[in-house]
């Protein structure tokens, strides 16, 4: 028995993904996706929004990330374990779903292990374009895991970055990064510490794992004029800056009331100032002032940056065909039948 | 390239559940979860718990229900739409994800449109074991949609209901619902309005589908004696009884701080009385005291329903194999190097 056309939701696997993202080329993801958030970010105000859903438990968290407009309705599913690695697990992996709010039946079903990692790439160069100072040409790379190759080709593909400078506290992550980034045209710099790794950036990416307290960038070691793209800092308990740092820069962030919980400025009290990046996409409040203004991106990760990456997702499922269909919705003829539609089901079996 | 077994999540399609529930047969189906929930229960006080996390719109709600304990997380994602059925689709459609809270990774996805007509006839009956007048024979079914077959089905199995008195505004509705019942030794009695279908029942269930604050039974017509098992007042703005009925009636409910939002409840001051049930599972509080107490189960389902069915539904599933492994999670070899996944699959697929 064939299950309808209704019941089938179109389903991208982690392979599918792949493909789709060979098929599309990754420069091409990036900027798609970074298109579909600004086209999303300049609406804000038409989204159902709310602070995710977290289950804590000692080791790590889960989390579900809820948003809606008048027509779709999209969440996703993430962890964070950042002790995974050592088990040979991934810190984050994520799936999520796009569906209709009218009918509120699912449309699409999607991996979003490597699709996080190409919207929050997407996400802090669309940030990076209207707070890194003008001709940004060198970036430090602090923290060299999964999310590290994707952060470096985004400002690449969208700011013009030509020289990342990479350190991570495991060697063996920098040289993991330095040679996938190897034929990408970037220059590539491994580094023995943060400092000489900040040395001549006018962007610090900071994207480190650790779920505590840490203090990746000091006070002293970052001087006027330069963008701080903070991605590591993203849950209670877990910051990657010294305070003084938020104190001299002008803070950039997605949703206030949620990065408050989770974002480096959980460390400030609750009315430290901050400026809502999506008012700098519509104009209503300014991104970079002057060249010598530290700008600070508390990217912790919103529901709406998912919402976008899946919308550009199911377009181009639909247009590649890289997507399988899905038994996921029981769909009786009658919709009323459910127990119908069960036991013919067994004497199809039967016969 | 094949995932490793890491990236591999059982999944249990609507074919795999019918399957499942043939193979495995519906009573043992309904009782077995009406143990796990009744396993659960007993512990409510493990569990991480939240009030549902909805999105309404004029026409429906998506919501959200997410619990844990120490060692498992669930979630369901489910629509309520009662304008669907009109457009040939189900009001309710569902489906939920099982995973390790220690990693954070999924351990099954599986269907739940099926599977919460099940859990719901299963608390239904887990309730009524308990408040339900002794020696109840007789149950009014008022509502004939998809749930109303699980619902008698259920009380028959687990409580020995004799005698079914079916009600419904649409006559359509009653006839699908006795022919469905037909031969599975239930009496089944289609009335004409709902007076008749109270007369001579000791449960009186509802479970109708409207959007609106409706009134299935009023003040008159509910006796001493008797047990409601309300499933349709479900959320804001939806509910079945009028007001005298609660004043009268010991109220029941699963997680108050959800039930005095949506259900029947959410007609009274915030302080209206009730007593939590898993109280009377664990003897903390009593069920029915006498035979001329009318007691009302205010049922509105909650997450930990969800959890103790998707727990059952993999043990299940594990034992039939009746589930296929999706390709849900990326897993590279080296957890950090995502990129080297993503680029080692392009020249896999060139080769």
């Amino acid at each position: 028995m064939m299950p309808s056309d209704k019941a089938l939701v179109p389903f991208v696997s982690v392979d599918h993904m792949m493909q789709l993202i060979h098929r599309v080329g990754l420069p091409q993801m990036l900027t798609g996706i970074a298109c579909a958030i600004e086209d999303d970010f300049r609406r804000w105000e038409q989204f159902d929004k709310t602070p995710r859903v977290a289950a804590h438990s000692d080791v790590g968290v889960i989390e579900l990330m809820p948003t809606a407009d008048e027509t779709h309705y999209a969440f996703k599913y993430v962890n964070g374990h950042p002790k995974n690695t050592r088990e040979g697990l991934q810190t984050v992996t994520a799936f999520g779903l796009l569906a209709d709010m009218h009918t509120g039946y699912p449309i699409l079903l999607s991996e979003m292990t490597l699709l996080t990692a190409l919207r929050t790439a997407a996400m802090s160069a669309l940030a990076a374009q209207h707070l890194a100072p003008k001709g940004s040409k060198v970036m430090a790379m602090i923290g060299n895991g999964a999310q590290s190759e994707f952060q470096c080709l985004a400002m690449q593909t969208m700011l013009g970055i030509e020289e990342v400078r990479l350190y991570d506290t495991d060697p063996g992550a920098t040289a993991k990064c330095a040679a996938n980034l190897a034929g990408t045209g970037l220059r590539v710099i491994a580094c023995k510490s943060a400092e000489e790794a900040i040395e001549g950036a006018q962007i610090l990416t900071t994207c480190t794992a650790d779920k505590k307290n840490a203090t990746i960038l000091s006070g002293n070691m970052v001087g006027p004029g330069v963008h701080i793209n903070a991605i590591g800092g993203d849950c209670p308990g877990k910051t990657e800056l010294a305070p003084e740092i938020l104190t001299r820069a002008d803070v950039f962030v997605e949703y206030p009331e949620q990065t408050r919980i989770e974002g480096e400025i959980q460390q400030m009290p609750g009315d430290f100032p901050v400026t809502e990046f999506w008012q700098v996409l519509t104009g209503a409040a300014e991104g970079r002032r002057d060249a010598a203004q530290i700008t600070l991106f508390d990217s912790v990760g919103f529901a709406i940056e998912d919402f976008s990456a899946l919308r550009f997702v199911r377009e181009k499922a639909l247009e590649t065909g890289m997507m399988v269909a899905l038994d996921l919705l029981a769909d009786p003829d009658d919709p009323r039948d459910l127990f119908g539609m069960l036991t013919r089901s067994a004497s199809v079996q039967a016969a």
